[in-house]
């Protein structure tokens, strides 16, 4: 949508807040209905009406204090039906003034000038690109010169709002982000809003942008949402499953080149008694030999459903050419990205509760407030872990070495192991330099998973590719400990506690009551 | 439901018939409207008003040529809403004059004499027990004397209309069919019509019914099926995860002493170049060994669903202690079980077409209405192969010898292996003895798929409890082929080419035009 004044007054201002909250609660709750909005627009952001609260440090010497940017007095300069441009289309779009000639050839060449060979895939759709990872990756292909559409329906605000969850870190809203990405940058990122379960949408998306890579992120990622109630339950299995067959028929109808480069999770493995390889493993038995996909052990709805993707996908590979990359991503930590960085309207989530948080970031953000950090039984749960950074990093690296038509590739995508009991004990000494007491409880494990056990998983496919970790450091933990004392304030600490049971999960739709 | 009457005259049988229909179409395409019908209820069965065409040889000989039976004036007793005695059910129930107490206490009683070990179980569901292997189970479990009930949407049936196939033998309504049944043996078999996807309807199956173990077939069976067009590879998998995830929650939920014998396939396996194990593999790998889930490499929508129930199972029992045993089947053969040759209504549905079809059962048509053999590709297609009789017996030898709490069993459900060039040198010796001119012919192959592979699949755990298999002789061909003429003029041979493409699937709904 275009907003079109010489500069946005108060009125104005709030006006176009308003419209965005509007549409964002209509996505959310019309799945069947798809909007595609583009944001070619550069809005006036000044001190005055900032939308999001506290400023970031690095926000503050990095970005002018306002833009003023040339728009017309309108704030739709066009709203059509793409039914009379498009082949059976119904998606209506709200577009802006039409980029200018300049903007769109820059925009279009895509790569930075070390990437100017033309067969590089240019164009890169981040589907689930309003999420932790998915943001933060959607801004930094941007940044280093793909052309990035972010397809998201936007649930996973609404799961936050249906359980009574918020993100530490104040986020603004996908439009809002998206406009100050243009108005640092100069660089449109397009969105579309819809559902991928909604095939007609989805079609509506790959015709419109035709991306060259389609990386997937959406999809419901938590294990404890996944173990809340079996609505739940069957919902992360159908969401997740179905979106990710109609992005492979999508893929094979409109765009059989396509690379789909798509997050799977070193949970599928479980925790074997032998070496964890990369996706596939050489058996000899009984004199014969054969390399097979590496026997999957998941154990939750949620990993069990990345399982039945890989699978999905491994068949599409050899049945339909398709190319694709399984990333197999261990635990996450970290907020910041170059790119996130520019702004606090940049600015990603980072979860802390029992459904959303993980181990690291969960601990940063307890020894911030007093909260002893909640070890689940007892702590030798090892896993793979990496720097957010990382992961656009990895993301990056797929992209630009993409698998051959038919190759399903599976690449371990985390950088270091630690045990739940070294974390802690990581944080607390961090913490002991911040003169913070940080205590640690063992709280009954709400899990089922082995607590002991031996843990060595592969990961150099990512490392021969290029990948230079950014490894956890006292640094990198002092950083983290810092970010999340200054929005110490926003913790909800009755959020903290796990509230969610692998064993204790039932029929019955649960609710969180108001406290 | 019941009819009461002394007699049911022509009229009242043209109504009940006309009732009956309307119901299935009712029942078939309001999949959220659930129907728990009883049928209690002996009907009259006499030369004149068989609803079923042709006698089979057999059923002449076995049942007398009619029924009388005591029943009372009106077509429904009671027609009540279940709410009203029910914990939030929503059940209508078209329900029959109460079985005689008499009755009732000898069904409940299950077992016959030789089983009278009251810690074994005797209340079984089949899911899916209107399908080709559901009936014959149901049948075969009800005549060894446990309690059974039908629990099917009946949406196979739809499935043929929709794609204008049929069954090569003409088969009874459900409720003729058990109706029929109860006429035969007396012994009375439930029905509940609906989805089990509709967590309401199988809640109510299981306060209901009370299940000590359940059988379940009750997924979409056919891979050529989940491969025709996008929507119905999403159906297939849905239908089939979701299905699946419900019935473990409600065991969970209702009956967690209750034993769940899920069919999978042989296919999941693929065709490795090493052994197939029954489910698990011990790899010994970088001086450390464990036994882990054996590897899937399923090649087809339907077959991939399976994989995931697989999995999803696997950790439930894991998670939640759910007792289960995964029958991984080959292909099956045959339409005859002891119970299903008792009368012409009890016969079974025999698929030949190019999407319900199988292998062998195909062939026997093909041969019987002179048209070639269509072997597809090389036909080194290599594959477990099994009796229905062996079916029914295996099943049943799975719930005799139920998994412990926690343990998910898997056992390979075949008896012999077979390649497809195998299969037709066998039916052409068997039709030459019957004068029959059987040629064959390679046509392209329509799957991705091996043709010529190494296949050596264990299937041990089965003969270990029991299984006295039905091998594939002479003599069964012959019956099979003798079958196959005797229906030969039901044959279309227009469904008999493969119409389904594993590369040409695409996101266009296919629908069958009228030739």
């Amino acid at each position: 949508m275009a907003i079109a004044s010489s500069s946005l007054d108060q009125n104005q201002w709030l006006w176009f807040n308003q419209f965005s909250n509007n549409l964002f609660f209509l996505t959310s709750f019309l799945s069947f209905t798809s909007f595609k909005v583009h944001l070619d627009i550069l809005v006036k952001i000044s001190s005055s009406d900032r939308p999001c609260g506290q400023p970031l440090n690095q926000a503050r010497t990095a970005l002018p204090s306002s833009f003023t940017i040339k728009t017309s007095k309108s704030p739709f300069k066009r709203l059509v039906s793409k039914g009379d441009r498009t082949r059976k289309s119904c998606v209506v779009l709200a577009t802006a003034a039409p980029v200018s000639k300049e903007v769109t050839a820059n925009t279009r060449s895509g790569f930075d000038e070390s990437r100017s060979d033309s067969s590089k895939p240019q164009r890169v759709m981040v589907i689930g690109g309003d999420g932790y990872c998915g943001w933060a990756t959607a801004l930094h292909l941007s940044n280093k010169g793909y052309e990035v559409a972010i397809v998201d329906s936007l649930v996973r605000r609404l799961f936050d709002h249906q359980l009574g969850l918020d993100s530490l870190t104040p986020i603004s809203s996908i439009h809002n982000r998206l406009r100050c990405w243009k108005a640092i940058t100069g660089k449109t990122i397009e969105l579309y809003i819809g559902d991928i379960c909604d095939f007609e949408f989805l079609s509506e998306t790959f015709n419109s942008f035709e991306p060259d890579a389609v990386v997937h992120f959406g999809e419901q990622r938590s294990a404890p949402y996944s173990m809340i109630d079996r609505s739940r339950a069957v919902f992360t299995q159908k969401n997740n499953v179905i979106g990710t067959l109609n992005v492979l028929f999508a893929i094979k109808e409109f765009r059989e080149e396509c690379h789909l480069v798509k997050l799977g999770t070193m949970g599928e493995y479980g925790t074997p008694n032998i070496d964890i390889e990369e996706g596939y493993i050489t058996i000899s038995h009984n004199g014969r030999t054969d390399t097979l996909p590496y026997p999957k052990q998941a154990s939750s709805f949620y990993h069990l459903s990345k399982v039945h993707d890989s699978n999905n996908i491994a068949f599409t590979c050899k049945a339909w050419g398709i190319r694709a990359t399984d990333l197999n991503q261990g635990v996450v930590y970290g907020v910041k990205t170059d790119e996130t960085s520019m702004h606090e309207q940049l600015c990603n989530r980072l979860d802390y509760d029992g459904v959303f948080g993980t181990a690291l970031n969960r601990f940063c953000v307890q020894a911030a407030v007093g909260h002893p950090l909640t070890v689940y039984g007892k702590g030798g749960q090892t896993r793979g872990y990496l720097d957010i950074r990382d992961t656009v990093q990895c993301v990056e690296l797929a992209i630009a070495n993409p698998a051959k038509p038919g190759e399903f590739r599976v690449f371990n995508q985390f950088t270091e192991q630690f045990s739940v009991n070294e974390l802690a004990a990581l944080v607390t000494k961090a913490g002991k330099k911040l003169g913070l007491d940080v205590q640690t409880i063992s709280v009954p494990n709400p899990r089922v998973e082995a607590e002991e056990h031996y843990y060595n998983a592969k990961h150099t496919k990512l490392i021969e590719l290029g990948l230079k970790p950014h490894l956890l450091s006292d640094s990198l933990l002092d950083s983290l400990l810092n970010f999340a004392i200054e929005f110490k304030d926003r913790v909800d600490t009755k959020q903290i506690m796990p509230s969610v049971s692998w064993k204790k999960i039932g029929v019955k739709p649960q609710t969180v009551p108001a406290n």
